[in-house]
């Protein structure tokens, strides 16, 4: 099995992602979100562009309620029923529900893993579950950073580093220059991710937003076994995860 | 040999450097600016903390003329003779000459490696000979990322990763885990420097300020052996590089 990390946001069409597993992350917070969201209990994610595709994605699906979620630059859009905090989404605002969800980096992550055989979404809050389901898909593995604004993302890379450190217990991996660079930062920050506080720029851009809350909920190791697939008609718990090989159903 | 790189700017007093020979990068730019005026042949670098410590310190050294250069968030400072690009430090402007810099993340650690037993500076363009330089103190080393306003930098953890590289050519070297990381993030970025136009949040900011010229010459690998050293009255040009197990000298 190879195993791809992607430190940076990948340009359309870089990526051959045909026959492969992929996992997207965006720690702060698209995805920790949405993990949080599938654990409250919420049915369905849709992930859009922008906030003009969530309100046209939102008149498509009505006369069906749905939840309008985002962030642009870190601040909710305006009118929008949710910002992009797992905070937010508890049972009683997300259970049952639709989210159509818009947030600066992340979603585009999400909308390149649908090139792949198989995507799922991965936070600190779902690493090991999430390489779970990765090795339970029997295939290459791709790990895509959403990054920030295009460039690097710290804690990201370290999420990653951590997914690809529960896929290395399998026998027989073979890890890219990039995965091992990421799995290095991974065992570094792994054991003490509140240093990303600090350490990470958008990190510390949250927090003077006054998001510090939402920060610390997203710097969390394995609090669940959610993990959101994406499918055709967007992103859905997990509810056939593991197989023997990785995380077995709850 | 233990060797250390400090990933993040060290606080005050959280690092402790007695007995230690230490490397201090800011690859974008003011470590290579250095490097670079050295190579130029200036005589002498001053880092203060702002530009008004940097105009007090003229003062002082008056009569003698210095060239004042600095910048606040990329650009330079009014005023001011001179930036803090590397383009700028040919032989005709800066050959002989003193300069007293202060830059936004640079001259910070460059004093923070002032309580090292020995200090000098490290970019990409001096990586195996101040590899070299730290191998000939006899010492543990460790390497301190200037970062980017006290957070991650990714172009300094990859010239830290190809320091550490070249000190692990040597029998009985002991990483700590950051070490190891940068090591990660040095092997993979190493062969593709190119990428951190892109990668590194601080280059596309600088590329956006119009000084992409300053980003390309930042990250190129290896071009000069010299090591600027920290001295009782500043940096100096490195004299005595290399013990036989380093850089010789030219």
């Amino acid at each position: 099995m190879r195993v791809h990390v992607a430190l940076t946001p990948a340009k359309p069409g870089e990526v051959a992602l045909d026959g492969w597993a992929a996992l997207v992350v965006d720690v702060l917070r698209a995805t920790t979100t949405s993990v949080t969201a599938c654990a409250a209990g919420c049915v369905r994610i849709i992930p859009v562009a922008d906030a003009d595709a969530a309100v046209e994605r939102a008149a498509l699906l009505a006369p069906a309620p749905v939840l309008l979620a985002g962030e642009r630059g870190g601040e909710q859009i305006p009118g929008f029923h949710l910002g992009n905090s797992p905070l937010e989404c508890t049972a009683d605002r997300v259970g049952g529900q639709t989210i159509v969800l818009t947030t600066t980096n992340g979603t585009a992550a999400m909308r390149t893993a649908e090139r792949a055989h198989a995507g799922a979404l991965a936070a600190l809050v779902n690493a090991r579950a999430a390489a779970g389901w990765a090795l339970a898909q029997g295939r290459d593995v791709a790990v895509l950073c959403s990054g920030e604004d295009g460039a690097f993302s710290l804690e990201d890379a370290v999420c990653a580093g951590l997914v690809v450190a529960h896929l290395t217990e399998e026998a027989g991996v073979d890890l890219s220059p990039a995965a091992a660079a990421a799995l290095g930062l991974g065992a570094y920050y792994g054991p003490r991710l509140g240093d990303l506080r600090e350490a990470s720029r958008w990190a510390r851009r949250l927090v003077r937003l006054g998001r510090s809350d939402d920060v610390d909920a997203c710097l969390v190791s394995d609090n669940t076994d959610v993990v959101p697939v994406l499918g055709p008609d967007g992103i859905v718990p997990g509810a056939a995860i593991g197989t023997g090989r990785g995380q077995g159903p709850r």
